[in-house]
């Protein structure tokens, strides 16, 4: 059975405020949505990569790619108009049974630990997906007022999110609602319970210049594609 | 009127991995609550400062004190069993009316502006905490399964959460319960609306060695006791 990883990449530069889509801006000398491909191709060399880039950035991608000599295979996809329709496109170039990481172009620092997890318990209970828990207290905004939430019941949800295909395949063939918050959720919709693993901390979205502050400074720790500072394990529920 | 802030510093070096509580641990050679009480100092000299230490660490931050030369006025009155408790112990030495700021001491970089619109909203509203919305899409567990909660009402809460004495001194006298996770929800409980302002990204809680990795980003990058950068501001609700 192969298996996949669809990487989306749909950002804009807007949040950034640049005129470079944040996946394309450079952490130590090379774009981010690199060492995202490099992350999980030096996890698991045989997952097949699937790339999902709006239309009109795959020419300049290919040129990057020349230009740094970037050599892991995967193959590229054009992005739809929503994130769910990205996703559908990626899906095409799937071939079942298998299970499907979807990761967001703009987490490079997801660990092999965390991969790891998320694979293994896909595997073996059809899903899976990274979350952490929410170290500050969190309140709900209701109407004209908030209330406190129970802060140990939160988790933060991260990706890659792993499913099989024989769930993630009909789950995707649902009418679009804007209730698909991620691909869990999706799936969730199809009626199947999502199982959490543990996330890393260092796995940010790279969205602001805040995070590539960030970024750069998981770099000089050493963080990236080697270790990992780790969390207690979060313990899988409904497992 | 005299304003207040009571820096709360309770913690251990057990999360840490550390012998040091993590209050004490060094950032850019000078100690994480030296960096706190500077950055309230700085932003307002009138602000009466109260320090909230677990009583056997008294001795040995006064020694740190000496040793740093470090000249900042503050009273010094030991906490509690719980951080109830320690507040409690720090607004003995309020004196009404007055607003009071109630802020972790493993919190050094809240902004300037976090600081201003959290006094300045406490003051026209009677309170005000600073929070941030939810980067990650959230899940909230429940029995044995989980479920997606919309990302857009999440609100992740900061310190310093600030009050007048009219409201915290008597939700302060109510019977503790376990439901007090922090100050606001203290107030709450005294049947008071809390009023929300943007926090700041860089105002994290350093318990984790991955936190003191962030806080030395922060500091390179200039973060600290000068500038900030600035997410969109969180409307007021309830205002």
């Amino acid at each position: 059975m192969t298996n996949y990883a669809i990487i989306v990449a749909g950002g804009s530069g807007t949040r950034m405020g640049s005129a470079i889509p944040k996946q394309f801006l450079e952490i130590n000398g090379l774009p981010v949505l690199m060492h995202t491909i490099n992350t999980f191709h030096n996890f698991d060399a045989s997952l097949q990569l699937v790339l999902v880039l709006p239309e009109d950035q795959i020419a300049y991608w290919q040129d990057l790619c020349q230009k740094h000599r970037f050599s892991v295979a995967h193959a590229i996809t054009p992005g739809g108009a929503t994130r769910f329709e990205s996703v559908k496109n990626g899906l095409q170039l799937v071939k079942e049974p298998a299970l499907v990481g979807i990761h967001d172009g703009v987490r490079p620092f997801v660990s092999p630990d965390t991969l790891k997890r998320c694979y293994h318990h896909a595997k073996a209970l059809g899903n899976a997906i990274p979350v952490l828990d929410a170290f500050e207290s969190i309140r709900q905004i209701e109407e004209d007022c908030s209330k406190a939430l129970d802060r140990s019941t939160i988790k933060l949800v991260q990706t890659p999110q792993v499913f099989h295909t024989d769930c993630l395949l009909p789950a995707y063939n649902q009418p679009y609602t804007p209730l698909f918050t991620d691909d869990a959720s999706v799936v969730e919709a199809y009626g199947r319970t999502i199982h959490l693993v543990a996330g890393n901390r260092e796995n940010i979205k790279i969205t602001t210049p805040f995070d590539l502050v960030l970024a750069e400074a998981f770099i000089k720790a050493g963080f990236e594609e080697s270790k990992e500072e780790e969390e207690d394990e979060v313990p899988m529920n409904n497992a």
